[in-house]
């Protein structure tokens, strides 16, 4: 079994060994610029860690890894040009450095890439493998038309909002664990747990955000509090708040939300964040993050494996929904 | 033998049958719309016939040719954000009836549904399908990215312009053929020699429209003639100019290009069509459509097949490159 550590060690090398430098330049430099910026590497890490449950060889999971990687990565590049993002872990997006028709075409050279990676992965269940790519891709599309959607709406329900996040986060992260499960070689069940594992991880993960963007540290947070707020994402918190609020609240946060996000910044966040510790979506949006990733944990319980084996993902699970950044 | 009519139907009736209204609509409308625009079919009628040269069946041949079809209409959609484009086959263009988000994220969905669809392909050579898609996609991309590169150049050869119109056009075309021969049973060389009669009636195909842009009857065309030197367009006709003028035409042939397109569209248009008939471009131009087209059929005469067989594909590129419009 290797650490999480070790797994990404082998997923940054193989990223940057990638043939990036190709011809023209001007569609394969942004790729590798993308790809250079860092992140997580959390999709590629999860098909090694649900391959390695299974087998020590992750040759084939490593390929398939890299694909969803790159695909993540082509999801973020045209997501960016879509709501107009300046900077994408602290660099510029590929639209400001280059420009908006190079995001196009470098982020549409990166989905057949990605799927020139899968396609190549050697497994005598690349159908299925296909298949479960296939599909996710086309959820994390609809994923994005609905959060596109939700921001010209004003009656976005919580399950709504919840299947947004489903769509556009978690079937990735669940994507990944399935496709490295299979090519492990796990039964049906197994790999439909681990499936299960990414949705309840994933949904967790999205939460955590925004339990953060409204009450985390700022110090550890990295990034300034209440970016939702000030943008007026429907998110978990103030989708509960408008939800579960009495007239005389829901007014006060009409009232607060209604205010100029330039002008009103400090006074906008402070009194949004005011109603919401005192109508405790703090605690409720924990007790959320709480709850799916018990259920995510229950999965890897129910895989017949030891605990030694799925502790990396245990723990994974555990630093996802704990993080304080 | 099915003839070419025949087969159109055929996929005109599976691309109206293919299931485009699903939710979310604002995601899959565009889809719907874009391919219910109409347009020649050529992709996916080749990868028919090039299937029935060795079978009768040619279901499977059908789900690669749509594949190829929502391929090619997804590059259109793309292509026309990065032109900006007003319009396609007379209607508006995705991006101005919608808005550039939904034409983007849209034509993700395409590229993910032509993915859904070729590897959806049952055929023993389904690993050869996928590379030969895969290996297509990405030159199309480069095509696109040289065609944009150029705008800006001032020093494209005329080596430079073909190749770009090889990974734009021809490969499509060539790879939509050897998907067809594959999936009904071709040998290795067989499918090869598809490739290649799709390569040489690509570049015929877009040299005739380079031609017609210039030379064609304006009654018969369907357009007005001379788009192409109104928006500068590095064509065919205009590097054969550069290259063969001596200096004195040069300069004229430069004082005319220098033209505000919009102010002197006429005396812009009539000037350097003056100087092409005067250099003899038009039937430069006219004779490497016929050898290309002579080289394409070649290819078919070196099938080993009956030519009662390659009739239809032999009459395609006939129509092709003898094309008014």
């Amino acid at each position: 079994m290797k650490s999480q550590e070790e797994l990404l060690a082998i997923v940054e090398q193989a990223i940057v060994a990638g043939a990036w430098k190709r011809e023209p330049q001007g569609l394969y430099e942004p790729i590798e610029y993308v790809l250079s910026l860092g992140g997580k590497r959390i999709r590629p890490c999860l098909t090694l860690m649900a391959c390695n449950l299974f087998t020590d060889n992750l040759k084939e999971a490593l390929k398939a890894g890299i694909a969803l990687e790159v695909f993540h990565n082509f999801t973020l590049l045209h997501d960016d040009v879509m709501d107009n993002a300046d900077t994408r872990r602290g660099y510029a997006t590929v639209h400001k450095r280059w420009n908006i028709n190079t995001a196009i075409l470098s982020g549409d050279a990166m989905l057949i890439e990605a799927y020139k990676l899968i396609t190549d992965v050697k497994s005598d269940r690349l159908s299925e493998i296909l298949t479960i790519f296939n599909t996710t891709a086309d959820e994390v599309c609809k994923g994005q038309q609905y959060d596109m959607e939700f921001e010209s709406r004003t009656n976005v329900s919580i399950d709504e909002y919840m299947e947004m996040i489903r769509l556009k986060t978690a079937v990735l992260l669940a994507g990944s664990l399935k496709i490295g499960a299979l090519i492990g070689g796990a039964s049906e069940e197994q790999s439909q747990l681990l499936y299960n594992f990414g949705i309840y991880m994933g949904l967790a993960f999205q939460l955590q955000d925004d339990y953060l963007d409204a009450f985390g540290n700022p110090k550890v947070f990295g990034k300034a509090i209440g970016g939702d707020i000030l943008c007026g994402k429907k998110c978990f918190p103030l989708l509960t708040a408008l939800e579960l609020a009495n007239a005389q609240s829901r007014a006060k946060l009409n009232d607060f939300l209604s205010l100029d996000s330039k002008k009103n910044k400090e006074e906008k966040i402070k009194g949004v964040l005011e109603i919401y510790r005192e109508m405790g979506i703090d605690k409720i949006c924990a007790e959320k993050v709480r709850l799916y990733t018990e259920k995510a944990q229950k999965c890897l319980e129910n895989l017949g494996l030891s605990a030694e084996k799925t502790d990396p993902l245990f723990k994974f699970s555990q630093s996802l929904s704990t993080r304080k950044k």
